[in-house]
């Protein structure tokens, strides 16, 4: 367990977010907007299943009790869309909101943070998002968490799909970072098991990402990652067995937070946002073009990129097999292969995919080459950091993972 | 690695503290107190140390860039006085301070957070810790961090010595929570092998009162709090040999903060303040009345305390002793047992002692019986959770200890 050559390199660390975490905290609602500020409240939501559970009468009713005004706008879908970012902005302005509360998952927080940036920018909000302009504050967010997955409820990170284009583009800043987050477990018991399982693949993803944007050891950041991955990918199996599991639940809703709110990249260094994200990168494309499920789409794409990335660092990816996947191997490169095999097992036993084709996606070539082309941002940049990868790399993984 | 009963208990966790690692943070502090609306700051600090190795001129340097105008106190000691917190409080009324900048390790943020509270009260600021009253806000606070220890950069925490019967009392709100801290680890090279390996064995402590809170696992909490103590256990040895290693250094630094934030207790329940605490109350009575090094009293005690705890939850006892100490015995007790033994063992290895009379301090009955009757605050309260400790056992521990 030694942890010769660590290294630590300059971050910064910023999570102001209030959590409050266990069953019924969904009713602090009205309170947590008051608290911080808010009279009137957006509540934003995706589909009808927050209508429908009762949740939204639950947050309706706390608003009241705390004497918040409030409108609503629904129809949020996964990859959120500029359209409705756009609806959402025009509704605030009309009716004076000053206060912005997700209802649900990364998608509806995503969404609210972008109507946040929006309101406090005087043009065109996709600007902030093709860097044509930086943003420079954020109208005030909070959430009611009901999907354990994307991160963002303490992330500082929002991501939009531009339907012109299909264009999804990411904006990380701290401005955006939440006031609140209300975690209740009990809200996710009613997500399907391949929702949970792409969740779960999306939370360990974000903590690899950064686990291996480059070679080096960086202490304490790494052991707390790996036994942070251990833990969901355990929990994980549970809930996919029983998803009224309450501490599986609650294990992987917390994991989803301290997976993207910036602990596990700590020390890591690199460039503006820490990690690889080629993995990310080349999923944002697959369902930019497909709509696959997030979580799936990375599951699909990992096996390849590993293999492709493993020789630029054995040993890190030895390190991983051994600490999280339990590999005992003593050479390097053979328990790195036998890390991501397992790795790969353990994806099939919740019932992710780990090839492409099994998300229902044939690639043909010239699918590759457009998918990859796209992922270059048409040639202006290259994408990871373990190993840097150029439009060749990148349709050579799409290749190896179809 | 199975997780078998799991459990997550309701908890929040708030941890707004901005944090900037790395070399020259210290630079920025002037930047950092104008960007939270400081105009006049109050520069807190200990000993001659700050002054002479240059540290407070960079600071003052930084002030005056930002236009920041400021007033000097120094004089901190370790166990911070209340005789110093009011000469504070009546300073910064005089001359009109709005930031309070604490320069140092824990004892002078404690200090500055009392002030804090202080000159946000209308009576004595005593009364705020002994619960004749409750805080209702408190000045803002932050710091340039000298010593990896108390972790009091981003806790909640803050504990007073009123010399005036040496009472050591300790107030926790999330009130007195920093706005920012900076953290260069070059600034705790100089610190000596002693003070280092005692700073160590608090961060550790810190983390193992909450692991020890009960018996249940909770996870990802406790996967988590393992690789922190395999990691500041890693780089205290390092810093102990190598007293200019960065990266032990940094690692021992940023694990201060995170064991002491609230991070490695999320989850893990229990009235108030999360955790078991019963060595550091135990400690606590030692340095009020010996003044010794209060992570060096945490060493000399835990031994004792761990076999008198261990017989009410060995499998917790074991599966520390197996993830963090790498111990290999299938018995859950004789697993326990090589555990406590290790890391005593870990203890000795970087200069701390394991036993009270290795401290310089004679324990004579009669001063076991003061010192445990103090504990129990004059037979007001019981300490500890995994094993609830009542006068009897107090002294029982003392004893075992000494």
């Amino acid at each position: 367990m030694g942890t010769e050559g660590i290294l630590m390199r300059d971050f910064q660390y910023y999570t102001p977010t209030q959590v409050l975490f266990g069953r019924g905290t969904e009713r602090k609602a009205g309170e947590l907007v008051k608290r911080y500020g808010g009279t009137k409240a957006l509540i934003h939501y995706g589909g009808g299943s927050a209508k429908r559970s009762g949740l939204l009468d639950q947050v309706t009713a706390s608003l009241e009790a705390a004497g918040i005004s409030w409108v609503e706008l629904g129809g949020v879908v996964p990859n959120p869309r500029l359209s409705k970012v756009r609806e959402g902005i025009d509704l605030c302005r009309r009716e004076g909101v000053d206060f912005l509360l997700a209802v649900g998952g990364g998608s509806v927080i995503d969404s609210c943070k972008a109507i946040g940036y929006g309101l406090r920018y005087d043009g065109d909000v996709w600007d902030l998002f093709v860097k044509k302009a930086a943003p420079q504050a954020c109208a005030p967010v909070g959430c009611v968490l009901t999907i354990a997955a994307a991160g963002s409820e303490m992330s500082d990170s929002c991501v939009i799909t531009n339907e012109d284009g299909w264009k999804k583009r990411g904006l990380s800043n701290d401005l955006c970072r939440l006031r609140f987050a209300l975690m209740d477990p009990e809200l996710t018991f009613t997500l399907p098991a391949y929702q949970t399982a792409s969740g779960c693949t999306d939370i360990i993803s974000h903590t690899m990402e950064r686990y291996f944007s480059g070679a080096e050891t960086v202490e304490p950041t790494d052991s707390m990652a790996e036994g942070l991955m251990r833990s969901v990918m355990d929990a994980a199996k549970r809930a996919v067995r029983d998803p009224a599991d309450y501490d599986a639940r609650a294990a992987i809703l917390w994991a989803s937070s301290l997976s993207h709110n910036g602990l596990t990249g700590c020390g890591r260094g690199g460039e503006g946002r820490v990690g690889d994200w080629a993995c990310h990168q080349i999923e944002h494309e697959l369902s930019g073009m497909f709509d696959v499920t997030h979580g799936a789409g990375l599951a699909a794409v990992f096996g390849a990129w590993a293999r492709y990335a493993l020789p630029s660092a054995p040993a890190r990816f030895a390190r991983f097999a051994r600490r999280v996947m339990g590999v005992q191997e003593t050479d390097d490169t053979k328990a790195a292969e036998a890390g991501v095999a397992a790795y790969e097992d353990f994806l099939r036993e919740i019932g992710m995919p780990t090839s492409i084709h099994e998300l229902g996606v044939t690639l043909d070539d010239e699918t590759i080459d457009r998918l990859a082309w796209k992922c270059t941002f048409e040639g202006e940049r290259t994408i990871g950091s373990l190993r840097v990868l150029e439009l060749e790399d990148i349709k050579a993984i799409y290749r190896a993972a179809k």
